[in-house]
């Protein structure tokens, strides 16, 4: 069996706009981080190839090159604010952790598999990204497909539901 | 944001014959509990109903009340040795944590949600129950569904291929 010391293990967790990924990276820092350890932790952003799906848009028109920049700009910005506000968070949660960031672009199932694969990650932390039923049978959960196909344990954590004060 | 404090966890833990499920639990043990801890750890056997899905053989003929309660009994017996095996590992590996043993009768996935439900559970971990391509296709992995319907973090672990050294 391939034992990992405890110390010294690589998280990788995905983050997104969503709230739900901000809790799952919480969740770990407190639940799965230990103190005075020598864990790294790799924040992963995966930016979805936007411009490519919206192209076109539902009129058939082409947007203008500079819509498509300014969009990709957009992308950008938001990419670094999540991951900015992920970094605040292991800062403030867990002083001695080592924190990486990273933004990669496309799918973020692929994205995820292949990082996980690539960095050789201890463990892979992430959000359900439930989507509903009806947009989960089209597209498939995020977590589903990672927790199929990304050979390292995965640790998927739910939003609590906010009903003040209840577990 | 419900925190939970680190040392008074409950953590369940579902386990088989497979050897996957004893590598989940040996990887959380190392992992997830701390030494020292006030975690306890719950050991969880769905025993499925085996004697109502083999009432009827393949020939169409029913199997007699001696067989069925050899089935049975066989069942007890392979639930009290997974359940052995587990405690024993726990012992092994964390000797400070408690441990707490269940048996429970019914659909794997419909025992492990309600149990994660109704124990209070703040992390469930399983192994992977791949299943392979096509089985999966028509069973739905265990694993898949405890991550969609149960409301707590669930960790999910697969047992590493034997490549004898590669990771």
């Amino acid at each position: 069996m391939a034992d990992v010391a405890e110390s010294e293990r690589r998280i990788l967790v995905a983050v997104d706009e969503g709230e739900e990924s901000m809790h799952a990276l919480s969740w770990c820092l407190k639940n799965v981080v230990s103190q005075n350890s020598k864990d790294t932790l790799i924040l992963l952003y995966a930016k979805p190839p936007r411009a490519v799906y919206t192209a076109l848009d539902g009129t058939g028109y082409l947007f203008s090159s500079d819509i498509l920049a300014a969009m990709e700009k957009y992308g950008a910005d938001v990419a670094a604010c999540v991951l900015e506000k992920a970094k605040k968070m292991c800062k403030d949660l867990q002083q001695d952790a080592k924190v990486e960031a990273r933004v990669e672009n496309g799918d973020p199932r692929d994205v995820i598999c292949q990082m996980a694969e690539q960095l050789g990650a201890d463990v892979l932390v992430m959000g359900s990204h439930g989507y509903g039923l009806i947009k989960r049978a089209f597209l498939g959960s995020v977590s589903n497909h990672c927790a199929q196909n990304v050979k390292c344990p995965v640790l998927i954590v739910k939003k609590p539901k906010t009903n003040a004060g209840s577990k």
